[in-house]
């Protein structure tokens, strides 16, 4: 067990934007919620998915909509845990820890705020080890966890209850139901039996930004380069440094959809680079080829600080590092590839994870 | 008391058809559901309100969603009565009696099939005395009754409960949810007790519209003008007879929206009229004036048949005889213009009763 302090938040909040890859909304907003609410109610105890016991009850909490939208409509006070207790009072039984569905920004603290209102532990791990734009997109989904049924609320004081045939099918209504909402709402789903959890959860990832977020932190500290940092404790791969030279952007169906064109610097000079996103960042590739794709994990670093930058504030003229990052390898079987892979998002590539194709790039430079 | 038997449904489906001005769906569809359903459990009791316990809890029952896609989507058995059950489940209480939210031709019977499988009596009377194209507007907000806990169900094994600030966000939610479910959705809501029932419900309406449906049955039989005889038998304004030169149409936010242009004929040859419509008939008007307004009721009767005729079968060369009805009085309240007013819909008129409409009419053509 670990105690999440309110100084460790803003690490937390970092590391999760850069598992986030691009998504799940401003990690400083999202710290600085969570910072309020340990301040007022005390710590947050961080459990081993394996401390929990087999017949307890676990709960994710999370924000869905637009991160654009998010970030302009911050939830105040008790609007976090509402849709949290609804779900508790719908089921009839009491939550016993708190779960992580995304590893994104404020994804990433919702649930640790409505840990420490709620005063239950918050299991490390989540159910993505990243952040992915449709609510279906959960290992939850793969070891046959419903996600339904799902309570939603919105800062007007309405709230649905979801119960449908299958998780795709709850994207569909959910994600309706927040366009109505005004384009976020608070939700509560995929509640699991700490037995399912223990196969379920993606192990971890809670801690694991945190310690991201130090690592980048320290480097700061140290005036040490800060992408090398997070790439060095990521093993990441160090796939672009680059100048945004146009970012297209649309809200479609509750999305934020977009795309940044990029022209190297340094080592990459005279490249280019496109990434693509929906939420997250989805696919980055060159004129000539890709770099990586989804699941495996893309993520923008301010290329000076080191600081990840997320789908929503990407602009005209940052520079920017880009970084590739295996995805959790069940996303790379073909059940999981066919809920998160290129195929689903529309792109009509093979996935190749980003390991083999970096050693393609090498092999293709050295010869 | 009154006892509906399965041969009562067609005159119920054709009179409500008349109320429904245009909208609530094809009648003759659900005649036929509700007579399998009587068929397989026998009559249905139609009991006064005042008949009600005032602790008794009172349901309506309904379909939701444009009347073009209900028609294509007809639901199945236990479909009808499981939003109703659901809401049952969910109150924690046996419901005492069925409602009906509208007078319209699916919404008139919809109830009667939820009625004979419950084996619950159906209350004579409705939320509208009529029909109208969203959730909010029934007499029930009128008299502060709240739409949610609302439930709804599709074909497919979905469903979700809303609970809402008001019944405007109710309609909101739930128009959203519908469209996400192909189109159409079966609901419950307005749960009320038997004292409230007895101050919001339009009183007697399920018994008319059989009454109105006899009575064009009786004309047909006696080989007599089914025009005269709708038109006599609710003392209605007789507007307009002409052939349908063009019909618009498109389903927009989940409704069927339109116009129709009619060339006049006999006694009104050489005038022209434009119906305007959202499900339902809105607004009648020639040229130079207005000739009835919601929430007054604009119907279309077939100039040979009598039959009505609904929106969505409305086809260029038709002949119809329109017909203007005055609505109940407390729609033409204050609140009651707010919430189904002409200008709730968008036009720029006041609201005039038509009998005044009428009369000012009769005057012009004798100066």
């Amino acid at each position: 067990m670990r105690i999440i302090q309110a100084e460790d938040l803003k690490d937390l909040a970092t590391g999760a934007a850069v598992l986030g890859t691009g998504g799940g909304g401003d990690p400083y907003i999202g710290s600085l919620m969570a910072q309020q609410a340990i301040r007022r109610r005390g710590p947050v105890k961080l459990i081993s998915v394996d401390e929990l016991a087999d017949d307890a009850l676990v709960v994710p909490a999370a924000m869905m909509g637009a991160p654009t939208v998010m970030v302009e409509k911050l939830p105040q006070g008790d609007e976090l845990t509402l849709a949290f207790r609804k779900l508790e009072a719908f089921l009839g039984r009491k939550i016993d820890a708190v779960l992580c569905a995304e590893a994104g920004g404020l994804n990433s603290t919702t649930p640790v705020v409505v840990a420490a209102e709620t005063g239950l532990p918050l299991v490390d791990g989540d159910g993505m080890g990243r952040a992915f734009p449709e609510l279906q997109m959960e290992s939850f989904t793969l070891h046959g966890v419903q996600a339904t049924p799902m309570v939603m609320t919105d800062d007007k004081g309405n709230s649905v209850v979801l119960n449908t045939v299958n998780n795709r099918w709850t994207e569909r209504l959910a994600r309706a139901a927040t366009i109505e909402m005004g384009g976020s709402a608070l939700i509560a789903l995929y509640a699991m039996d700490g037995a399912t959890a223990k196969r379920a959860v993606i192990r971890g990832t809670v801690g694991q930004a945190i310690d991201i977020g130090r690592a980048l932190r320290e480097a700061h500290t140290r005036n040490q380069d800060g992408v090398a940092a997070v790439r060095d404790h990521l093993n990441a791969f160090h796939l672009f440094d680059g100048k945004i030279v146009d970012v297209s952007r649309r809200t479609v169906g509750g999305f934020a959809r977009g795309k940044a064109e990029l022209e190297g610097l340094d080592d990459f000079a005279g490249q280019r680079l496109t990434i693509e996103f929906q939420n997250e960042f989805l696919v980055a590739r060159t004129p000539d080829r890709v770099l990586a794709s989804t699941p495996d994990l893309i993520t923008a670093l301010d290329m000076d600080e080191g600081s990840p930058i997320t789908t929503e504030s990407l602009r005209f003229g940052f520079r920017i590092a880009v970084l590739g990052i295996p995805c959790d390898p069940q996303w790379r079987t073909p059940a999981g590839l066919e809920l998160v892979g290129p195929g689903y998002f529309g792109y009509d590539i093979p996935f190749v994870p980003v390991e083999t194709l970096a050693a393609q790039d090498q092999a293709a430079a050295r010869s």
